[in-house]
């Protein structure tokens, strides 16, 4: 399978603070950006499992800052699988801006039908199988 | 009726931008702040309204800044009823801060039930009662 | 002069609220995104405008909304000078879906030099140039 | 020394996402809330750091979501100090509504003069003794 390009995200100015540098809080917005554009690059959308009456809670997140970035500045996000449980998916996340680490970062999800866990692997065969042949890259 | 007391918002460091003030943008959002605070003071919950139903989108917002507010600035924000018409409502708004005058705001809103327009006195007689009483104020 | 071409936010996840649709106050947002395009397009990016120490705050915003947007929804939006003062600019803007219109707007500003009004034309003379060659279009 | 008491955060509707649920990138900005308000009520505001020219970058977070919240919810958020090194600071968050734990969460900082670490016990020693204080409680 063709490796999934990095997302970019270009920092707006509504997204920066007052001492002038993207604020933190956004960083994990930006996870969000990458990790639905990530999904749809596997071929199923984020609205697709919507849809299907599957809500996508995001059980733990975890940021470490490297840099500053700020305004106009194109944060590079490269999102992998980093552990599959039969319950739990959780994504590492990497964000560059002109080669150089600004964040590493983490998010777990789990998925529910009707307010129950989903089994991912029985319940989004198509989905689980595309995720797994990333891992091989 | 007792009059509706001003409603306050206090400035977050996360509201202000790179040139220190509160970007224009989060006005809008202290605008629904203290337009759902002014209807829960009238007895009448926003949440309540979405329970039955009824959606109310925002037709269109005008806003003029006249002075820049910062962080742990206490805007006092004071709603009004601008016009109210079988269809729409209008509220105006006054943010000062230490008397001072900082925006001046209006809004209108329709209402819909299953996405049809409703009459708004006819949908809610007990809140359209205690809207305008605060008219005679 | 070539015409600028349309600006295109694609809504975020996080930018829907509870009824689903884009929050009203992020059109605010897509408005100042456009605009800090539209003059990089001019050839005079904002942040040359904030190293020389100029300061642009808004001054009135005014915004209709004709139909809701929604996640993944391409907002193409259309930025227009509406008229130049000597102290102040005024722009309009036009968003819309997949050719529909979602939403009409206007935002006026002004520009500071250490807190003092600056004459625009005078100040930002190739700026002020690019602008008005624009309205020939 | 008085104990520290709780910060409260009341959920907005504009920070509800299109699941109907408070948007799990909002918690980041609780817990600045929630800081800020803890340092005010130890008599040294962030504003006074800033104005001696000290900022205060985020190092690291990671937050635990247990139980989602909604529009209006009283997030009541317990800020303690976790870990005291002579260059940074971590502070643990425990987040509850109507008692019931709804997130937990930490945040590391490091202080910055002129781009330089600062050793936060010799640059506020007031502040630090009332940080140490709080550790007894």
């Amino acid at each position: 399978m063709a490796k999934v390009q990095p997302y970019v995200h270009e920092v707006k100015y509504y997204e920066c603070d007052r001492m002038g540098v993207t604020h933190h809080s956004n960083y994990v917005r930006f996870m969000e950006e990458a990790r639905i554009w990530w999904m749809d690059q596997l071929g199923y959308g984020y609205e697709r499992m919507e849809a299907e009456g599957i809500v996508s809670p995001v059980v733990a997140i975890s940021l470490n800052y490297k840099r500053t970035t700020t305004f106009k500045d194109h944060i590079e996000i490269e999102v992998k699988i980093a552990e599959m449980t039969e319950l739990k998916l959780s994504f590492s996340y990497t964000m560059k801006v002109d080669g150089k680490l600004v964040c590493t970062a983490s998010s777990t999800h789990c998925f529910l039908d009707g307010g129950r866990p989903v089994v991912f692997a029985d319940r989004f065969p198509e989905l689980h199988a595309a995720m797994v042949a990333t891992l091989q890259d």
